[in-house]
């Protein structure tokens, strides 16, 4: 086993992109993180491609992988699409680390992408629902066009227990959107760049109760790419080094029982484990705020704050930029976009960048470790998909 | 790196099966699987699940192996997605075997499952062509409900070709669909179990000139599921050894020029090196037979045949069971059917029981190498994905 390095990166601007294609999308960001790498397309080994919505949005339900690459060059190689949901991208990331610390490539990229608007909002809001069980959630068919956001329902329900539990109030989860708003202001990529106030997020349009629009994640068209390489094969590049610390990814257990660790939880520590740091080491974190409510209890799992204590550790201000550890610097996915098969690939991008020190305004001064949490799908009480990866800046 | 060895595996009947879901399906094999290897679920590290048409046919568009798996009592660990259209289940299978044999798992689970029936056929045959790029193909939306078999067009294309030049006659497509029907009724799997005559092959319906009905693979339930181990794992069942040999994936390259070597030729040239054989040390193969007129070509691809030679050995009955090189004794896709997530590991499956001498009736004797080779989608004149497999038998 040996270390692996993310040596290029790229990714779109995240957004409603009507007039873009998967190709397009993907083409850019495959092109962008070779050229980032210094590498010409026929030095890859391998790819591995995430898209979670393909067949929902765009027809594209198979071998997009391969369609996207071919139009950016890239042909001839192991292709592997890969599919978590929500977390995808970085489940394609966890392979593509897999085969260059076993040794079995020494160059590979990694590519998420996703189309999620459509032009009947219905259809998008009704293929996210099929993250679930569908069966069982839906019945025969599934969710039909035109039905709610089922993870919007199912976010809010967490939201209100733990408004009924005294463990968050409203103005913490409207804190975590105006901080993510704020975030977001200050990278050129992101869906939404307007601040917003507390009243004015607590004022917004209700989605469902305790749930405001600006405290759920948008429906997003973008992508995201890295290329990892060995760290013993000779550098391309001048950027800072940055490496793969720890890359785990787990699935949750059937209905698990209070106060058992949730795969969040799991995936986290086992990582900590394996990078050799605990959540205290940490300079970053992206985290899958996929609503504002979710970004305090993954506070919790993840270790930054004690159990219950992710309201407050939003009220001191410690995850905000200049705080002690800056969360979602990227605006997150309230903020900067949640296209979902690119997701996992574009909190990587945040880290690294964070990490060679090229994040401008919202640079974290000082990043050494960043860790990244995406997680995916819902079934039976707990995610489908957790990966949580830890990269180390700063290597000699 | 080290050796990996088929300890466990399991297949439900192939074929149209309206009455069952993706989770009965892939349920069955899970466990029966697990019951083949002498293990409990709890015993597993990872799993990877294939599955390609979800999307289209039962809306479990995502997270699908974590539900299937989750039905069968399989959770809490890694569950990777993974798709390559009609060679999505050998995907799954390489990237289990690279876990194993690079020892980051011991002990993985590879499932394939696809339902393809769907009440309105349109919508089958349909979505059989989003393994293309949908976009140039068809165009915004991809192929309509109703919209003729794009790969029975593109395959009858491809027979016409060998008419014309005069490598390959009507009769020898025949003759490939005679032998899998042969080889079909000799499994209790499979989806077709009637033999047919040459005459009544020549005079059945057509699908699309040359092609008749027996000689296109048909639309298939089913599901195929393995086990794979390190060699060095302490054995829990007594069955005869099963080692893989070799384990190949590749993606075609962008208009390949006239000559240059297919995807299906690179990837079994891979294959036999890594294995350390030849096509004539091969005692079984299974090959992707989702067209007659594909077989033979195929036999050239991977070294049966010298180029030209494909019909010439169907002719000759060497491919036929009691012949030098029996091939899809299976029945192939033609007679045993394919569900397309399902195919490649389906293949493994008679692979496998092949070399263990459990086949019954359709037993290669002395069988010790067998070869798979599965293929999917099509991009600018190549299959979007190949993987060729080696297994040997009568390991001590």
């Amino acid at each position: 086993m040996r270390d692996v390095e993310v040596v290029g990166l790229a990714m779109t601007r995240f957004g409603k992109q009507m007039d873009r294609s998967l190709k397009h999308l993907a083409g850019e960001v495959a092109t962008g993180a070779l050229a980032d790498a210094g590498l010409a397309a026929d030095a890859l080994d391998a790819a591995y491609v995430a898209n979670a919505l393909g067949g929902s949005i765009t027809a594209q339900e198979m071998v997009a992988g391969q369609v996207v690459l071919r139009s950016a060059g890239i042909d001839g190689i192991p292709v592997f699409n890969v599919e978590n949901a929500c977390a995808s991208a970085s489940s394609a990331l966890h392979l593509g680390w897999h085969a260059v610390n076993s040794g079995a490539h020494d160059l590979v990229l990694c590519v998420g992408v996703e189309k999620m608007s459509h032009p009947d909002k219905g259809v998008s809001l009704a293929a996210i629902g099929r993250a679930a069980d569908v069966e069982e959630v839906f019945g025969p068919g599934g969710p039909r066009p035109g039905s709610r956001s089922y993870f919007m329902d199912l976010y809010a329900e967490l939201a209100r227990e733990s408004l009924e539990s005294g463990r968050a109030t409203r103005e913490d989860f409207a804190a975590v959107a105006v901080k993510n708003r704020h975030h977001g202001s200050l990278n050129p990529l992101a869906q939404f760049g307007v601040e917003m106030t507390v009243e004015e997020v607590l004022s917004a349009r209700e989605i469902v109760w305790p749930l405001t629009l600006p405290m759920c994640s948008p429906i997003s068209d973008g992508a995201a790419a890295v290329v990892l390489a060995a760290a013993e094969r000779p550098r391309t590049t001048d950027h800072p080094r940055v490496r793969v610390a720890a890359s785990v990814l787990t699935s949750g257990v059937s209905f698990p029982a209070a106060g058992d660790p949730s795969s969040s939880a799991i995936a986290a520590a086992r990582a900590y484990e394996a990078a050799g740091i605990g959540p205290g080491d940490l300079h970053h974190v992206e985290l899958h705020d996929a609503a504002a409510s979710a970004e305090l209890s993954i506070y919790e799992s993840i270790g930054l704050a004690a159990p219950g204590e992710g309201g407050a550790l939003v009220r001191s201000g410690a995850t905000r930029l200049g705080g002690r550890i800056p969360v979602n610097t990227s605006g997150g996915l309230l903020s900067k976009g949640h296209p979902i098969g690119a997701t996992g690939l574009a909190q990587v991008y945040e880290a690294v960048t964070q990490l060679r020190g090229h994040a401008g305004a919202r640079q974290v001064e000082g990043a050494r470790w960043s860790l990244t949490h995406n997680a995916g799908g819902w079934i039976e009480g707990d995610n489908a998909a957790v990966a949580v990866h830890v990269f180390e800046g700063g290597v000699a």
